[in-house]
């Protein structure tokens, strides 16, 4: 940054100031590529080496509802816009291959953030391997800012682990953290991200356990998922697609919870378990053995819905145009 | 529209009426699926059978930027979106074979404009044979409101034709129309759509030549892509590419803008045919014989930019971020 800020003129300029080629050459630089790319980006369209089963999604953000400017950087939000997608590559059982990604701004955004932002987005997607196969930019009205990126993904000749498939009997497990965002996020509402960093850090760069979907689909998982929306609500997804109750243990939960207690209270620890999204770890059934690094956290259950100690519980957690 | 009305408080329902899920099951039925989705909407992801060579590219639009919605239909939004990110399939040689879509909305966004998109988008996917596999909804800022589209395809085998690959004595040629969309738009800001409703159809729903795109590619063709941003503008890419010299026929052009001086009169009509962004039809630059389905408008020369007969040409046309 001092690099940055010492050119004078450069640390505001802004997109206004710059042709579509300028700026994409500032950007191209700092994104991946890697030996699957047969087309990069700079044509009508990339050309990517991909499986017969080919993996794709897509996921957004969006400036005020998604993030905030004074909480996370331009770096936080090009990484957990490549988290949130490839958290979902991974609860289908795949891996990343690569992701194109949409830039909606303001032409008042500073050309330093558009930086910031790539750098974050290919620093994530370069250690998760995927490469960034190019994109688009378009203005948007006064104050928008909007990230966009979709995901490929392959299978490695695995079947997809979707939604559905847990079975009255499997185990319940997850791999990754519980509500450390949710809690990250409260102590930057409260204005004391200080007690516990580590949540923060969380909030703001969501590390899901990408090599375990690919892991939890050759032990066989069925039901899995990535934690977007909060356990309950996302577990719910779970249930209902298979058509069977999830039934959460609280006993297994508690060491998750009290992992936040300090830094945000004993109450809002089980709510930010139990509701808080973003987490992007995932949650996956077993009928089999749980594999090493997944803890078990309940059974399915015949039933519908998700229960804690076998006590229905009402779905909470993020909607988005709702809240 | 009126059984829609019929039903009253329909009507103005907003997205903020509905959950996430309620609005989904409004949308899902209104896409196409198709063979090759192993896995469609409603998990973590899709999962879409794709050949070893997989086309992916994105494009967006933003109300008051790239669409008025005085001036286009929901179902024009979601048309016109399909048909630039299918374009672009068709410029690298590709048939489409899938899309996803984002939609950013404001919560106070109507569930008949989102139906209405739905429509339009659905309707333009499934006649080009693409699924659409999935995506994502956001909430937005008040009054903003914007669409992204990733498609997929597939080139069957053959090389892509890439922007660069024109040599000196290829014959340039188009597929589809010029300066159409630009003139509708002319006649839109004119306040006089009446004047020549198709060129206005055209400016909102851009119909680009797609099956000329393989069928370019297996004739040889090399150098090519789809008009967006104008045909100087994106000429000049080619040339730049290529390292090559466009030099267009006046001559030859004549009659696109003849077809669009009575509407908009004669100097105008050039200005369009030459600078007008948004027609989605595919330049390309041949080697041998021109395929039907294709008009030779100049020659490649050794040199560099766009001539018109023989003239140096400025660049003019659209960039996102100055105007």
């Amino acid at each position: 940054m001092p690099g940055r800020r010492a050119r004078g003129k450069a640390a505001g300029m802004t997109l206004a100031d710059l042709t579509e080629e300028q700026l994409l050459a500032r950007i191209t630089p700092r994104l991946p590529g890697g030996p699957g790319v047969l087309v990069g980006p700079g044509d009508d369209t990339a050309v990517l080496r991909c499986d017969a089963a080919t993996i794709i999604t897509t996921d957004a953000a969006v400036r005020g509802r998604d993030w905030r400017d004074d909480w996370s950087t331009p770096g936080d939000v090009g990484a957990k816009i490549v988290a949130q997608n490839l958290a979902d590559v991974a609860a289908m059982g795949g891996r990343p291959l690569g992701l194109v990604v949409t830039l909606l701004a303001d032409p008042a955004t500073t050309v330093a953030w558009v930086e910031g932002f790539a750098d974050g987005l290919g620093e994530a997607a370069r250690t998760a391997g995927a490469a960034v196969l190019g994109g688009d930019l378009s203005s948007a009205p006064p104050g928008t800012l909007a990230v966009s990126v979709t995901a490929l993904g392959t299978l490695d000749g695995q079947a997809p682990v979707l939604r559905s498939g847990a079975c009255a009997g499997d185990q319940v497990a997850v791999a990754g953290t519980l509500g450390r965002s949710a809690a990250g996020l409260l102590l930057l509402e409260r204005g004391r991200p200080e007690l516990d960093e580590e949540l923060v850090a969380t909030h703001r760069r969501p590390q899901p356990p990408l090599a375990e979907g690919p892991r939890a689909g050759a032990a066989g998982a069925a039901g899995m998922l990535d934690i977007s929306d909060g356990l309950l609500r996302d577990g719910a997804r779970i249930a209902s697609a298979s058509g069977v109750a999830l039934d959460l243990s609280r006993e297994a939960l508690a060491p998750y919870a009290a992992r936040l207690a300090p830094a945000v209270g004993a109450d809002d620890a089980w709510e930010c378990v139990l509701g808080g999204g973003e987490e992007h770890s995932l949650l996956a059934c077993f009928a089999g053995p749980v594999p090493a690094g997944w803890t078990v956290i309940g059974m399915v259950r015949t039933g519908a819905g998700v229960l804690l100690d076998g006590i229905p519980q009402a779905p909470r957690g993020w909607d988005h145009f709702r809240r």
